[in-house]
């Protein structure tokens, strides 16, 4: 009989061992490849950029191409939040970039091909990335470099089996409407793709394992394995079907009340942006070093010079995304009649293409709080930070997308507690079932980035 | 036993006589409130517009207050488009009004709370129009007009039962990323909710009937229609389900698939548009009474006195949209395995907030076309114009939004033909099923207007 293949996937979370390799052998490979990465980083002066320079007009930071992103000005207005308005720098890199993982059968458990790739922002150098992370200029070779290894299965979709290519956003406060293409490509499991050097095979049971260790697992690796198919529900009555999927099935919302919910807030909440020079930003300002707020809160833009030292060396200099102090990113997970569900915020950010953004139940730097009353705290936060160990089902420092933002973490927790902590109607929250939120994660613009990282981790939790 | 949802519709779209009335009472209601009707519309110069005038500086046309709306001119650039660059005038109106549709149970039987509206753009006056039909301007009442009847039903929804609550587009050449939240609400059956005199309580049944009448219902109508949750399919093997849903259900193509080649098309295909003053607009004049193309060509920018006599005499000015020359929508349909399938095309069109949409396999004014050569005329257009009268299912003329669009109508088609009149992976059509294409309306900004019409007009095809 032919496995369907939400019970191939289930499989493969089983597998912690597999025919290409132990749990231990993945480990091994992966500490052989940081051993033998011999890259640096080193924060430096604007000035000792390359190719990068201050607009003489705008004083955005732009590269002399044109391309790559720029550093510029935002102005946003936000009514109703805890500040209102304000101005500041931000990230624009308007092309859409394909982050790719190759899926591939080996005995009926399917496996990703994952890389050790280096970035300059990680933590720790080497992290767990997609078999493939290309800008468009990247895999349309624009720039003359390397090709990218596999991206051709990504292009050529037709030939091969899509598990999911939806564009999702990232983060909408560094990022002015920035999305990438997060795809699940199947090829056939007796096709030859040889994996390369700084690539493994790996099933998604080992993946868990590994998203559980720190700043091991990339950003781009999270996002997309949020993005696979849902591995329970269906014919068990807790999934929900095209037209009865707007009906209530084990949820404690029905879908059409949730979708209402979301509507409603993207219809009412005004968010106003208006991109702007960056020297019109108000208190920021620059040194030889960084571009920082007066109140040395947020975060500052700053500048790194790399030397990548892999099978080539290869050397460049790069603005970047510094923040001043990790996050906290955490859902309160429950259940209702046995079906996990989350509490998820509805967040709005300047950067987001749609007004709001499902994201954790608590999201913030607590750092950047510290100077506010007690009640402009981010709500749940002591929820999270105090609840007892035994119920802490997740707490994971994992890092932020290495190539813009450096040592960008957050602490990532899953912490199951009791439905009735939060009231069922609040305005800027709603208990989700997992399968609910699963199946918004198929359009654009409805997740965020760090609920998508929640929610790969929750995979580990929910299926054995 | 109670029954569902699903069930409840497909008994409504069964009855064309009611408890409330039959399908010909309906009809003598509709006639009577037409024959009430006394308000005329009468064409004027613009400067015979009152509390509207042209900017001095950007030659927009635009109302004394800010409010309502405003025509300026937007700046095209559409590589691989039959034109690829071009200015035109364009409608602004950033606010998210509300067409709500409110829905009630007499004898088990759903019934659709319709009103008979006089707009002035309307063919022939009066049309059936959705219960509620109200810009944000309206609803909120910063114009101290009349309270909009019904709307604190699609206000307060967490005392009643939504349906539907989604935001969708409007035309793309003539509005830019013009949106409204299209809503189905269902009050409890013994909850006490009176028609007014020019509102009426119709089943599906009665409203398939109308939509087969020639200007009767108008398009506000029939995209709330087209937003209802599908009445077959779920547990009969031909509804999606939520992870299965990205397999194939009876379908010719995965929904994976689809949702890839969408994501696909929005990634690569370039839409570049810009605001500018309409007195940047190139190739396009201003007369006394008129904005027009030199070509005679596309529509024009035009102005209204309307005079509305129905209980209450009101009397305004505004200007409206003129489109030169009827349009055509068509969708072709075939059945794979028994599944009803739908051509749709991939459809770029300036004013859209996401590059492309789903729109009909046919959609245009053939007579813009007139002056190109036939390698330049639209896809499939002789299929629908020339098919022979039996394989012709649905064939009515339609107005558009008739508070903006003056005299602007459609003729909207659906013929059955074959499904190797299509290669199956033309880059810009698919088959899709129908099911398929019901379940992304739940969704914002998949399925265009016309083809959310040619939708509502296909529940009647498909469910007796």
């Amino acid at each position: 009989m032919v496995s369907t293949l939400q019970e191939r996937l289930v499989r493969s979370a089983a597998a912690v061992d597999s025919p290409v390799g132990q749990l231990a052998d993945a480990q091994e490979w992966f500490r052989e490849r940081a051993a033998a990465d011999t890259s640096r980083v080193e924060v430096i002066p604007f000035e000792a950029l390359r190719g990068w320079h201050f607009a003489a007009d705008t004083h955005n930071l732009v590269h002399e191409t044109g391309r790559f992103f720029t550093v510029e000005g935002l102005r946003v207005r936000m009514p109703g939040a805890p500040v209102e308005k304000w101005t500041q720098p931000i990230l624009h890199q308007p092309e859409i970039g394909i982050l790719g993982i190759l899926v591939k059968d080996f005995d009926g458990v399917p496996h990703f091909l994952m890389q050790a790739k280096m970035e300059p922002g990680n933590h720790g150098g080497l992290q767990l990335s997609p078999t493939v992370q290309a800008t468009r200029s990247n895999y349309t070779r624009v720039h003359r470099g390397r090709a990218v290894p596999y991206v051709e299965y990504f292009q050529r979709r037709d030939r091969h089996r899509v598990l999911a290519d939806v564009r999702q956003s990232e983060q909408g406060s560094w990022f002015f409407r920035k999305r990438n293409r997060n795809m699940l490509v199947e090829v056939a499991a007796d096709s030859d793709v040889e994996a390369h050097d700084d690539f493994r095979w790996l099933t998604l049971g080992q993946l868990h394992h590994l998203l559980a260790v720190e700043d091991l697992v990339n950003m781009d690796a999270r996002s997309v394995l949020a993005c696979l198919p849902r591995m329970t529900g269906g014919s068990d009555g807790t999934g929900g079907t095209g037209s009865p999927a707007r009906e209530r099935r084990g949820s404690v919302h029905r879908t059409a009340d949730l979708l209402s919910w979301i509507t409603g807030l993207r219809t009412d909440r005004e968010v106003e942006t208006e991109r702007i020079p960056l020297r019109e930003t108000d208190r920021w300002h620059r040194t030889d070093h960084r571009i920082s707020h007066e109140s040395g809160r947020y975060f500052s833009v700053m500048a790194v010079d790399v030397r990548a030292g892999g099978r080539e060396v290869r050397s460049w200099t790069q603005p970047m995304i510094e923040p001043h102090g990790p996050g906290v990113a955490a859902f309160l997970l429950a259940h209702a009649d046995g079906v996990p569900h989350v509490l998820v915020q509805a967040r709005a950010e300047p950067g987001y293409t749609d007004v709001v953004e499902l994201a954790p139940t608590v999201q913030c730097t607590p750092r950047n709080y510290a100077h506010l009353s007690g009640a402009a705290m981010p709500r749940f936060l002591s929820e999270v930070l105090q609840a007892p160990a035994d119920r802490v089902r997740f707490d994971t420092v994992l890092s932020e997308e290495g190539g813009r933002f450096y040592h960008a973490s957050n602490r990532y927790l899953v912490v199951e507690t009791a439905m009735d902590i939060a009231p069922p109607e609040d305005p800027d929250f709603r208990w989700m079932a997992l399968h609910q939120l699963l199946d918004l994660i198929g359009h654009s613009h409805y997740v965020n980035v760090e609920a998508r990282t929640l929610i790969a981790c929750l995979h580990s939790l929910l299926v054995k």
